[in-house]
């Protein structure tokens, strides 16, 4: 048995069954700690879903912020200091990162409320999570409005990267999945995952083959 | 132990190298199956990991492309159209989705190379993929090159959603896991997940609470 829904179907929807339900349909979505700090040095965490990969080269990040769901104090943060940080969320902490999202007054620090630690590094003033295992510094590079529906573009050019060294493979691949990063689908559903594999590059009239978690191809001798 | 990166070293990788290890640092992303027919009724298939939820109301979906990377054919069969389905890779058939990124000729229907079947509703021009259980027809809305760095911001509104019925939960949410929906991480790795729970919406000075998959609380009369 399947459901359809039409156009039609979705705009007659409750408005927040009809936000649980389009939330779930892209699929499975990165959950990330924003670490931020205001021109006071009062600092401010908060979690979003909305973190994607825009390019390597140079490496760049997006993120998609909704002025009237996330703090405003990310936005204005981002924006005075010019810096932010993105901690992977994992299976040690995804209670507490969750709370980021209760509505805490402007002066009040998530990092407190919620019990996680802010950690510094020299040359960067937003602060990182230190629970969390895999996380970025970045310079903000452009904040677009997107007229479509008014949501915010922020895009940040990474800085820094902090990883456990065991998860970094010979060939460049971060085994996210080993140093417990975490998933979230829908607006509350959080996951951890398990490898299926890795697959090589594809090519046409060829079987595909996999690669070990190192990036060799699986029974090769340099496997 | 841990590695740290800077700006510098990042800069230094081999551009392999550095493609898979910024690819890895957003977090898990969603792997879904783009479906695009041109105005001759040729059909194509390709594997994106950018898709992302851009709002509910109106329902819109983004997604990155990067045109030396994806086939150009999704991007001018859009154009062409207005029209594109985004399908959800599940465990049933990861090795085929991942087979459509082969470079074939423009002529030839990643469909039939797969091994995977084109499946029409009235009224969408677009293909879906039948294999999928998770899946929505998208009607073209917005097209944005991305001055940064090139890439192609493409946004579309969901006209259509097709689903198991099982997988709809009482308050909207969707069981992608269930569904057998993957994820993936870096360029290549694919992952199944366990959902470790969800989580009521955060309240100031109160503990997270847990939810049964159908949205009540957890222990509740009604969960």
């Amino acid at each position: 048995m399947r459901e359809h829904f039409t156009q039609t179907d979705i705009e007659q929807l409750e408005q927040r069954m009809r936000a649980r339900l389009i939330n779930s349909l892209s699929g499975f979505k990165s959950v990330n700690l924003i670490g931020t700090q205001n021109l006071e040095g009062e600092t401010n965490l908060s979690i979003v879903s909305s973190v994607f990969h825009l390019g390597a080269s140079p490496a760049l990040m997006g993120m998609i912020i909704r002025p009237d769901v996330v703090p405003r104090d990310t936005l204005s943060n981002i924006k005075a200091l010019g810096e932010f940080t993105i901690n992977h969320v994992s299976t040690d902490f995804w209670h507490q990162a969750h709370q980021t999202s209760a509505r805490y007054e402007s002066s009040v620090s998530e990092f407190e409320q919620v019990g996680l630690n802010a950690e510094y590094i020299e040359g960067v003033s937003a602060p990182f999570v230190q629970e969390s295992r895999v996380k970025l510094a970045l310079t903000l590079r452009e904040i677009n409005t997107l007229n479509i529906n008014g949501t915010i573009l922020v895009i940040g050019e990474v800085k820094h990267i902090l990883l456990p060294s065991d998860s970094l493979k010979e060939d460049g691949y971060v085994d996210i999945e080993a140093a417990g990063t975490v998933s979230v689908s829908g607006l509350d559903c959080y996951h951890d995952t398990n490898r299926l594999g890795r697959l090589a590059y594809a090519k046409v009239d060829q079987a595909t083959k996999s690669l070990c978690i190192n990036g060799n191809t699986e029974g090769s001798e340099d496997g």
